[in-house]
């Protein structure tokens, strides 16, 4: 199998992360967290467990590599030149990732994260503050050019949070409006 | 064991429930969903297999009426006389359940059930409808004394969903305070 595969750039090793990262995301959406092991992973991108044990260590250092990967790689906060511009392209993107796969997997991912140990706490701490410090780079821009920012937890609370429990519960609604929607509510929120 | 329980009212019938009911919320806050069998269910509540299989006949009929019975019994909407107040009581009892161990637990098992296939969709779907009920009998109530209610699903984006997030991520800050702020966000929301 591994003979049909198209050449990538970065050398066998950058290859190897690829694969595993791509096996990660594939079981988490198939199977869910806590039913694949570290053999399914080894499996599924065709390399020895042993590549994996080394270079890891645990699944839950892997996840968080790959959860990390996918926040700054396909899911950056865009920087439009207003708050109102940053806060829409936030939301369309939030709502994007929860309606594909790959971004319903990473929540779910994040989610078992929480009663995973302390090596899951620590992996979701990582991956929480590395979205942190992306919210408080958009809310720090819009305070320079003179706007009136919300909170970056007023983000989470009132775009993120109904995005993501909507996709969770498989709640209808995640249109265009409903994102103009939420984006008026915390700029109302800032205000007050 | 069974000897040194305490004798509860409604027969033996009544008692089994409560015993699978109570094992199944233990199991799920300290395996997660997913991590344990009919098997382990029956073994915690003192019951043989078969009575498991023969009352609920699968593991999710099961969780749906764990849910459901939670939901109904320790989670009721209250009837305050005001549409702030009755706000204000949900988002408190939200708070309540999602930072004790068992309304977390049945929080999880909700999200487990989505990905469950048809059988855990049915039962996500049967939780979700009582609750909607719940919420819209109180925006009636709210509508009938003449206040001007939100929509339904803005009680569950912006009082339900970051209280949610908040506690699955372990993001602090679920003060009374913060109770005000959301339920006034969507006291906003419903006169925008």
């Amino acid at each position: 199998m591994s003979e049909e595969k198209t050449r990538r750039p970065g050398g066998r090793s950058a290859r190897v992360r690829e694969d595993v990262h791509r096996a990660v995301m594939a079981l988490v959406a198939e199977r869910g967290y806590g039913n694949f092991t570290v053999g399914d992973v080894a499996a599924a991108a065709g390399v020895a467990d042993s590549s994996i044990y080394r270079r890891w260590g645990t699944l839950e250092a892997l996840f968080s590599e790959v959860s990390l990967t996918w926040l700054t790689t396909y899911s950056p906060i865009p920087d439009t030149g207003s708050l109102r511009g940053d806060l829409h392209a936030y939301a369309a993107g939030v709502l994007r990732d929860v309606t594909g796969p790959s971004g319903l997997a990473v929540l779910r991912l994040m989610l078992a994260l929480s009663t995973a140990g302390p090596s899951g706490l620590e992996a979701r701490e990582r991956f929480l503050a590395a979205r942190g410090a992306q919210l408080q780079a958009m809310v720090d821009r819009a305070a320079e050019r003179g706007e009136h920012p919300p909170h970056p937890l007023d983000v989470v609370d009132h775009i993120l949070a109904p995005l993501y429990v909507r996709a969770l519960f498989g709640i209808d609604g995640l249109t265009p409006e409903y994102i103009d929607r939420l984006v008026t509510c915390v700029l109302q929120l800032a205000d007050t």
